[in-house]
């Protein structure tokens, strides 16, 4: 696993993100990494806050991880598609064009939640991302995000305005 | 429109949600009405800091509304279907068995968002409600909530561990 997460080659401009950007300082800060050749990895401990109800995790802040893994597991696999580093230009950022998550068992509070992501398909602009949120052995949720690359008028436009 | 939210009628024990829980002192306070006989409302306004870039709204953020207002939007119709009002008992409350979130437009920062719900289905214990996030006449996303009412036994289990 690398020490760098896929978030951490985000540029500075793309780095706001509530969930994952690191100059957010209100924000969750998802980091996603590389476990294995096929899979990508997400630990995230919850804050005793982030609660559904006393002793179980809040069903947005599963979303919310689901999707930063998954536009994040996205970026990552369409530059090793284009077999180039992830600093290397230009650069490829994603976005959700739709989120979806199945709730399978009660997530509980106070353990590190593992987020393991599989890329279902590349095609063009569009990555689909197949999440599964772990609680130790148990697969507390699934999830699927279809990531779409970031118009470049779009990224420019906002590179210009910070 | 009623002066009191759907979730202002939660139970103390079940007022703890991150997403709408009025005892959680770091949550968003999600609160939902009647819109009219077919549809409810939230109005929300995202932080500053709720962002996905700058100017637009975290999608994570979206779907923990749209979450929240689902199970609201959910109970308060399996009420009305009982024909009874919501601070009667047993009380109803819901959890989300799925979540589904179209990102349709950029959802821009800096505006109060409205969320309409809309009852697609009650049947037994399960609600489904379709979700439209507006931001001022624009349609920014699209949700669907299955909503499942809370087995008695785990509601009891809460309600003695607080």
């Amino acid at each position: 696993m690398s020490d760098k997460a896929f978030q951490d080659y985000y540029r500075e401009e793309g780095s706001w993100c509530y969930g994952c950007g690191r100059r957010n300082e209100h924000g969750l800060h998802i980091k996603s990494y590389w476990l294995d050749e096929e899979q990508s990895v997400c630990r995230f401990t919850p804050q005793p806050y982030h609660m559904a109800m006393p002793g179980y995790v809040y069903g947005g802040l599963i979303a919310s991880l689901v999707d930063c893994h998954g536009t994040g597991t996205a970026a990552a696999a369409a530059y090793r598609a284009q077999n180039r580093p992830m600093d290397s230009d230009p650069p490829l950022r994603f976005v959700t064009a739709s989120l979806h998550v199945d709730y399978l068992e009660p997530t509980p509070l106070g353990v590190t939640l593992e987020l393991r992501g599989r890329v279902e398909e590349i095609r063009g602009r569009r990555v689909v991302v197949a999440v599964s949120v772990l609680a130790g052995e148990t697969l507390c949720a699934r999830g699927r995000v279809v990531a779409v690359q970031i118009p470049e008028r779009l990224r420019e436009k906002i590179a210009r305005e910070r």
